[in-house]
């Protein structure tokens, strides 16, 4: 293949193309003042055979669904990806002179304002799991396209990358194909395994993948790994490609202390005048591959949003068990709705889903992050993933959480087994800072239901949202106290009991929802009227009935909830009310549960009725 | 070895050990209605061969920081854990019967409120990253201490995991042995590599361990295996135990459906009642092998805490490189002390650490899961690890400093590069919810300096605290407002600036105090008085000096911080103020932010002076 004139001429337009991405990348690096230049120049020989060889692409709608996809793992070599699409034509090469800027799309890492990338990139190692949630979809969409990861070095001892190994692996996704940049250097020093690129490779193989060994800098030897790679079946590819950071800039190449440094002004000259010497003018001859322009019918959504089948003081339900049976009914009207979970379909109740949907249900077994990765990945592709877990897990996807933020991706966690209301499984299994890690996050909205017929609103809710949601879900049954027909909305609470004495409100969700009532009641005996609200929704917040609820109610507010004080339920109200000058008295878990029975640990540590009727006492 | 008298006798001490834990599980998990006897069930034998064969330690003494290590990552597999002390004569058979229950120390899952457990387990995933870090320890004080961790085969997909599977055989740990539980069945459905124990030979090898495929029930190849792991120099050993869930309890062995339930009466009883046949009566006949008596002698701690060196005025300094300088001087003169960085240690500046006590120093790479397990096993053994990277990347060990919360362990955390402040590298970069994170613990201390003479205070009252501490840093050289002679303590502010005449309380923290101080400045000129509080202390906050002071400021409070709003600092002082009526307006970052100069980025989301000036005049 390499003895062709056409493919003499292949060559010398791919090391073309590669030279300008390194042109491109030192200039722009230096004009900003700030950058990876030399972590652009070790992938650049690799980036060059992709774009211009290997995808199949319309450089002109980076958004059509059919185009391969590109993921930048490594998101501190972005100036060679904004390289790479100025270089296909989407927009001038001048353009990228405004890297890091306040006021431009090109910053220090890709996020998904740019139309060619799926998911905001820069935290390290999770390129993989996204990858692999857009090469499920493609499956699932039997579209032929295939889906090209590029990792750091460096960032493949994050075990997120192992969980993806380990899945892709399993899920024998032969549309994926992974790269290793291996240029031996991490930020602060050489990485672990440097250029030992035989490990590289049997740890790969042991994940079950087909792997490469190849010199990132030998275009000829590129493209014919990724033909491997595409006629590989039933197993992912791995390319493992042996590099040089800095690679063709001059005095830097694979010299230490080059990590994150834009060249000077002077050097970044005489790099591009020796990188401009060598091209052949060869690079204006690519025309690009286009991708299979047969549109993808649209599937149907072949119902009206089914409705909740619980009864007011019916027999008692979890909030978990309801958006198990929400997701259910909700899986067969919308196809686009995904479920994963993580090996608890069983507590999570989404084995309804499954076993309805099996093709759109994904088992993540124990590895949340790479969950949670491969949701963003289905989200990026417009499915509506809802990813579960125990609340708790949560926490081990937070940095996944975080850049599904940055990413705006319209992904729905579903968080069971919150508080100390679970029992005996003790503080381990108990989620008491889900709201402050969920919240934390500016656009997502967050909702807890108190019962099942509220749950089932937040999962149909959470499903016509466009945006991330989290929805917290409770263990133990409750009560239904509302009917299938009361309606819920995003940024609405719900006033539960009023009256026209009202000397104090208490705002609950969830069991404590259940505690407050019950503390009504016992107040009512003692002649004191309080009114009680359902927050149901965290984020947004209903300001306006918290307002005027804290007003015809004495101007005090108690809150109750079954998580930590800090960044809580309680917070939320506060940052509504602060302002209006009414007290907030937040009652939340103070301390480090413990296993017990759960109205033992509800009494214990002091966010039962006894405690909201004692708040109250004191505060009249 | 298994021919002669005495051999057999042990073979049937440690069956009938085994045997005795399998009845103690059964019976405790009835008795407490909940719990996970299968599990039990299949890591009886491992248990007894290492409790009663392998390990060196006094029962009389758990707390002997001499006796070998076990850490049952697999927590939920507890009461095989308390009935393998209860065996060695630690407590009564009898108080095995209390487990689960509110008021018993035998719960759910294990934590250290129990003297024989370093590290709350329950959280799968973690034992490993922990059980890394004793034995670092160990290799630190040169004892010949071995450490034991035992771990489920659905756990084995966390990539946790696998992070300390690169870095134990990086290490050459070889007083580490795991021991990997293959029991074929997670909690809903198969593993994902069941039995098929090739797999994870070809794993664990590949990541640079001894790895060794055994019958879990096999005691005399358990034997052999564990002396093997024992002989085994350079690398870790990992022993992958075949065993059946549920094994030896009749009906439910290596059945489907049984994870998580304990057997109603009638079933345990008739479970049991076999068990008990198989006992041969040599139970009895165990003597510990005690562990090396000779008391380490403790190193002195060589000198008086190490004094600021910076002047009021003096150059610029970034708070990061205050705690990397004070990290440096406190190694010197105490040896408790290690750092653990995450490949930023020229970001974080503990690279000066490394320089004077390098074998104090652990390089935990990219992989900061294991990073801050190891700190927490590193903790648990006497040490006053601290662990630093970008705070934006702690998010990715959420679930590991949640655990260390549960454990109360004495790891110091400090995350660098916080907020928008970074500038260029943009929101991937950016810790802007670490605030919602650390403090939602209700147990941790967040400290969160201003200037270099503060954050190197923070940085010696961390190392003298005993307790979970989160030092938050910025990346931006900021002007140096406290003499060398301050003191600071934790749960204290200070206040900047004061007069007669203040009309409203500005409270402000790392770059946004500045701007603080610069909003003071120019409503001065203005003729409008404030008076500007440093919080420095998150958490515990200082109560008394936030009340006094915003009402002799007008009774009106402004917060403003580098970080996003809910969960932040200005939620914290709310917490405070709003029982006393004192309203907090919140000024903070509420959108996802964007690459660009630092300063334009503090100007554009709305943290900057010109902000707090707007917000003052608006609320006078």
């Amino acid at each position: 293949m390499v003895t062709t004139a056409a493919s003499v001429n292949l060559l010398k337009l791919l090391q073309d193309k590669a030279t300008r991405l390194r042109i491109d990348s030192i200039r722009a690096t230096t004009a900003a003042g700030s950058g990876h230049p030399t972590s652009c120049a070790s992938a650049a020989d690799i980036v060059s055979v992709l774009f211009f060889s290997v995808m199949r692409f319309d450089p002109k709608q980076p958004h059509n669904p059919a185009n391969d996809v590109f993921v930048l793992s490594k998101g501190h070599a972005a100036p060679v990806l904004y390289s790479a699409w100025s270089e296909a034509g989407l927009f001038p090469r001048e353009h990228l002179l405004t890297l890091r800027q306040t006021s431009s799309d090109l910053e220090g890492h890709p996020t998904p304002k740019l139309p060619y990338v799926d998911v905001a990139t820069g935290s390290l190692g999770q390129g993989l799991p996204v990858g692999l949630g857009i090469a499920l979809n493609a499956k699932l969409e039997k579209s032929d396209q295939r889906v090209y990861v590029l990792m750091g070095d460096g960032e493949s001892a994050e075990g997120s990358v192992w969980e993806s190994a380990e899945l892709g692996g399993n899920d024998a996704l032969d549309n994926l194909c992974a790269i290793i940049d291996v240029n031996r250097l991490g930020q602060s020093g050489p990485t672990m395994l440097q250029h030992h690129m035989e490990v590289y490779k049997a740890r790969w193989e042991a994940f079950g993948w087909h792997a490469i060994v190849v010199d990132g800098h030998d275009i000829s030897a590129l493209l014919k790994a990724f033909d491997e790679a595409e006629e590989t079946k039933g197993k992912p590819t791995i390319i493992l490609a042996r590099t040089l950071k800095g690679k063709g800039i001059v005095g830097i190449e694979d010299k230490e202390g080059w990590h994150g440094k834009p060249l000077p002004k002077e050097e970044a000259d005489r790099a591009v005048a020796v990188l401009e010497k060598s091209l052949t003018g060869e690079a204006d001859s690519w025309t690009p591959k286009l991708p299979d322009q047969r549109a993808t019918p649209a599937v149907p959504i072949t119902g009206a949003m089914p409705k909740s089948p619980y009864a007011i003081g019916g027999k008692e339900v979890a909030t978990r068990k309801a958006f198990g049976d929400a997701l259910h009914e909700l899986g067969k009207v919308n196809p686009r709705v995904v479920a994963l979970d993580a090996d608890v379909k069983n507590s999570t109740f989404t084995e309804e889903f499954m076993t309805t949907a099996p093709q759109r249900f994904f088992e993540g077994y124990i590895a949340e992050q790479n969950m949670v990765g491969m949701s963003m990945g289905l989200a990026a592709r417009g499915k509506i993933p809802f990813c579960s877990t125990f609340a708790c897990f949560f926490t081990r996807a937070f940095d996944f959480i975080r850049m599904a933020a940055i990413s705006q991706l319209n992904v729905k966690f579903a968080g069971t087994h919150v508080g100390v209301s679970i029992g005996e499984d003790g503080p381990s299994q108990m989620g008491l800072e889900d709201i402050a890690m969920f919240a934390a996050e500016p656009n997502y909205t967050v909702l807890y239901p108190s019962d099942a017929t509220s749950a089932w609103a937040a999962t149909m809710l959470a499903a016509e949202l466009v945006g991330p949601t989290y929805i917290r879900l409770g263990r133990p049954n409750n009560p239904i106290v509302y009917s299938p027909d009361e309606k819920f909305e995003i940024g609405k609470s719900k006033v539960l009991r009023q009256g026209n004495n009202d000397r104090i409100l208490v705002v609950a969700a969830g069991v404590t929802l259940f505690e407050a009532l019950k503390a009504y009641d016992e107040l009512k005996k003692g002649g004191i009227d309080i009114r009680v609200v359902d927050l149901f929704s965290v984020q947004p917040i209903d300001r306006a009935t918290l307002v005027a609820s804290a007003r015809a109610a004495g101007n005090q507010v108690i809150t109750v909830e079954d998580h930590y004080s800090h960044g809580g339920l309680g917070d939320a109200v506060q940052s509504v009310l602060s302002s209006e000058r009414i007290p907030v008295y937040k009652i939340a878990v103070t301390e480090i549960p413990h296993s017990g029975k759960p109205q033992e640990l509800v009494e214990k540590f002091g966010i039962s009725s006894k405690s909201i009727v004692a708040k109250v006492k004191e505060l009249l």
